[in-house]
């Protein structure tokens, strides 16, 4: 490799900060890599998990990315309809490697139209606005569809993370930034997905989603209205 | 519960920024939960990925906590002899219900002398430091003697922020937060631990961390030997 890989993640007022970190923790340590934080200004955003997170460059001052990531978190829903963010996503989409998302990041490359015709996936309690967004739903924890990688909610990021590296750069420095953050995951239990969650916990947590889920439905409709 | 729970999560120049900020996506998504992440000062610090991390309460101002969370990076060897850290955290140490740490958060518990006559565990590379400190090692993900839960290597945290809501507060509420956060994890390969890792992959890393693995042993003798 004769020039630096360029990685670039969206940050945002509102992002679940887990989406961005536990990818940034992965592309930081790829071996000479360039790695932005990226939004509009240069001032910290809230997250949703008490700290805020501070970008290291604008997006009118980041150069062609070889990777963008948009993560998620219920601050989406304000970028869904925000021009400048979907296009700097767009005329990054033109020149990346790989145009990533974790979580509801991927109803943002919807709303930008980089997913129209692509397989993608996202937050379980949000794969039904995939179709609305012109994609089709997978249920796997990451999704590649050419140089579309999407992956499933919050900590699939980290699994995005070293698929991406392992695409870009190659199996052993996957394996190699895998052993060194020790990603030998042994969750305490089994409820990490509506799979296999207690039907009763599903239920119980669809409904106290509901009503965020609603209006971030009613955004989504808004976007594909747009996009036709 | 009739007391909002106090979480604390140590922050310093040189942390690994996902030991911290996994375990915080899953402890600030407990109902009612007060989390603070803390510092000396109230100022920006660096960590190995980039961004920098704000604390949101320095340690003079901390209340009693209910858990307290030391997490690693290459910044802990500064802390292994610093005595305003090692108050605090012992002070902390006398009234919290968990005394946690992650990854090579666990030698900074050492120093303060939290792990003496007790099972923990930590990075799989600096698991030897932890009899030096008067720990016996354990190789679990995530370890629970009595009152102190260690974890593994960077992405533990999230194994142990679970496990610590899990006893805390109950099985119930940690799978809520498993669910939200979607953790069903899925390593794309089976490098994330020395035991399934490729064994050259193993001992070129540990051939890489060598001198760095030597300074910090160099330092927690000295912490050894303060201990005495």
């Amino acid at each position: 490799m004769n020039k630096k890989l360029k990685f670039g993640l969206l940050v945002f007022p509102g992002i679940t900060q887990l989406d961005m970190t536990g990818p940034l923790q992965v592309f930081a340590a790829v071996p000479g890599a360039e790695v932005h934080v990226l939004w509009k200004r240069i001032e910290p955003v809230s997250t949703d998990a008490i700290i805020t997170l501070t970008p290291t460059m604008t997006l009118a001052d980041c150069p062609q990315l070889d990777v963008i990531c948009v993560p998620g978190g219920f601050g989406i829903d304000d970028l869904l309809g925000d021009d400048e963010v979907l296009d700097f996503l767009r005329r990054q989409a033109e020149g990346a490697r790989f145009v990533t998302s974790v979580c509801t990041g991927a109803l943002v490359l919807g709303a930008a139209g980089l997913l129209r015709g692509y397989r993608a996936t996202t937050h379980w309690n949000a794969l039904a606005a995939l179709p609305m967004l012109g994609a089709e739903i997978s249920h796997e924890r990451v999704c590649i569809d050419r140089n579309r990688i999407t992956g499933g909610g919050v900590t699939a990021g980290i699994d995005l993370g070293l698929t991406v590296v392992a695409e870009l750069v190659g199996r052993s420095a996957a394996e190699a930034i895998q052993l060194w953050i020790e990603y030998n995951p042994a969750p305490p239990f089994q409820a990490g997905s509506p799979d296999t969650a207690p039907p009763e916990l599903v239920a119980s947590t669809r409904a106290r989603l509901e009503e965020r889920r609603k209006r971030r439905f009613e955004r989504v409709a808004d976007a594909a209205a747009r996009m036709r």
